[in-house]
């Protein structure tokens, strides 16, 4: 295991993308959120995912320059087409647009179609954060759960984010799949030569397995809670498909080539409350901390260390990475270095 | 065992409400949202809670009569204040004000304070189906989860709903509490003196029990999914209570008596999307119907006999109780029977 400096990483990240034709600043910014991600704990929409998003852009199914069109809109919402560019460029510009009409009407809602793998939600939702807003993310994904009692999956595991602006405390952020785990975290498990608790996921026949290779090969994840994990991922396909004119369950494709040379036509919903137009901000961010306060105030039970709440563990993360580097697998690692010299990359 | 129609069953509930001084159109709805929630199946939400909301109305804490105030609005959100009326008739004014506001604007989110327990939020939710839009409910309550690692409550199980309208299919209905199964089943289950699985609910010092009665008594809910169900609950909490002005965690104070003689301050949040304003709303709906007969389509596993979609066996059960009356259980049957006699009615 290597480790490595943020600046380092974005810089390698972004030179990448440049390499295969990404806008400078549209580079920077999708280095931006993996190496975030990689701050924050979350490897699984970290560099890891660096090679698989270039080789789409090298196949020219996700476009280099990304460009945002508005469908539809009213003085509160937005549908808009991503072309099929980077998600995280299409999912920045489309919060902000979210956040633009929150100024304006209270609230804001962005519907996005024609999108692509947008990495981590928490990025986008502390985006609005920043100004003193909260901030909503959902996207979906390809088929990866069944239904309870299904032996076929129908749905993704179509995460959820939020993030509540704090005063003088951390903001409170949540960013969740609907699965018992995210996908990537069983990637990086069958990356790591390691095996997966029960529960996590199942085999292509529906029976229980802790081998990793074995979910990822036609296997399925379980919903988090049963019907309630399932009934969320069906409601934000909904959502960020039918709604937006996006894809939904199978007509959502994968990014994994040369199985899936078409456009993935992920759709995503983005929402900013303007917490200004509710009641004071300074209020507002003194309950949230005193909410933090309330949940470290509560007596832990015997063998727990420390009460968490929702997004202080990834905080706490990046506040140590930022300082003391960002380790790498060594199998995150040899895809990266294969990339650089296939990219004629200086080496990490 | 008794079973009661629905018809006849509503006018006892109005007639009970109308008693204690609750207008008759208002007693008809909230007795039409208690009604509702037993058709679907929600014993926990329905006439079962008919004794402790009569209570707290004659003991002056609830209003007989609801008004809401609106204390803020812009073209796309309303925060209004309940003052302490019925939760059913607060939430059916804030839920009609929200689709109002995205009629206007594409979208409508309205914040309600000083209100008190709403019962089940699927009938809001409902509600903006039936204009062809779709509807996102969430309230908070009393303290009954803890952290992960926690010995003490700190969040509610405050729930959220959606509901998406159909074409020739239902509604997707989602009604879904933030922890492993709803208060009400526990009481329910109480009441009809049987255990719960483990994992359910916790003694009052963490404990893992099957025995309802001791959950109950000062022990705590599990959340669904760990970190993921206590996540959601504290983002519900914060929207429903820090965003809008009304209580949270222990400041929302529970309905039993005497122990509770405060008003609840309970903040919900309800939102309404206009799918019109974002395509055809038939364009819209054949999707729904489309992603309905998908799930249908999936292959049963074995043991399996049907898969759901959300909101089915809700569907289900309504339809069938419709016809042939709803099944009272008799610990339920009694407290209504009690009742009566109190409020010099006629008996079931």
């Amino acid at each position: 295991m290597v480790t490595v400096t943020a600046s380092r990483l974005g810089a390698f990240a972004s030179a990448a993308f440049q390499r295969v034709g990404v806008p400078a600043p549209d580079a920077d910014l999708v280095a931006d959120t993996l190496i975030e991600a990689d701050l924050r704990g979350v490897h699984s929409h970290g560099v890891m995912r660096l090679p698989s998003y270039i080789r789409r852009l090298q196949a020219g199914i996700v476009r280099p320059e990304t460009t945002l069109s508005v469908i539809r809109e009213g003085p509160a919402f937005a549908e808009v087409d991503g072309h099929d560019g980077l998600g995280q460029v299409v999912s920045v510009r489309a919060m902000d647009l979210a956040i633009d009409k929150a100024q304006a009407a209270g609230v804001g809602f962005v519907g996005v179609r024609r999108s692509t793998h947008f990495g981590a939600a928490a990025y986008y939702v502390l985006r609005a954060c920043t100004q003193g807003m909260i901030g909503m993310a959902i996207t979906n994904t390809i088929p990866l759960m069944p239904p309870e009692g299904g032996a076929a999956a129908v749905v993704g595991n179509n995460p959820v984010a939020y993030a509540l602006p704090g005063g003088r405390e951390r903001p409170v952020v949540l960013d969740m799949a609907t699965s018992v785990v995210a996908q990537g975290k069983i990637q990086r498990a069958a990356g790591r030569g390691i095996r997966v608790p029960l529960g996590w996921g199942v085999d292509r026949n529906g029976h229980p397995t802790d081998r990793p290779e074995v979910i990822l090969d036609g296997g399925m994840l379980l919903p988090t809670g049963g019907y309630k994990g399932f009934g969320l991922a069906v409601v934000f396909d909904l959502l960020c498909g039918a709604l937006t004119g996006a894809g939904w369950s199978s007509s959502v494709t994968g990014m994994a080539l040369p199985a899936n040379p078409r456009p993935q036509n992920i759709g995503h919903v983005f929402m900013a409350i303007d917490v200004r137009q509710f009641r004071p901000l300074e209020e507002f961010t003194r309950e949230v901390d005193a909410y933090v306060r309330a949940v470290h105030a509560i007596p832990p039970a015997p063998g727990t260390e420390r009460i968490y709440v929702p997004g202080e563990i990834e905080f706490d993360f990046a506040e140590a990475r930022r300082r003391d580097g960002i380790p790498l697998d060594d199998h995150i690692t040899a895809g990266l270095q294969s990339l650089a010299r296939e990219l004629s990359l200086a080496p990490l």
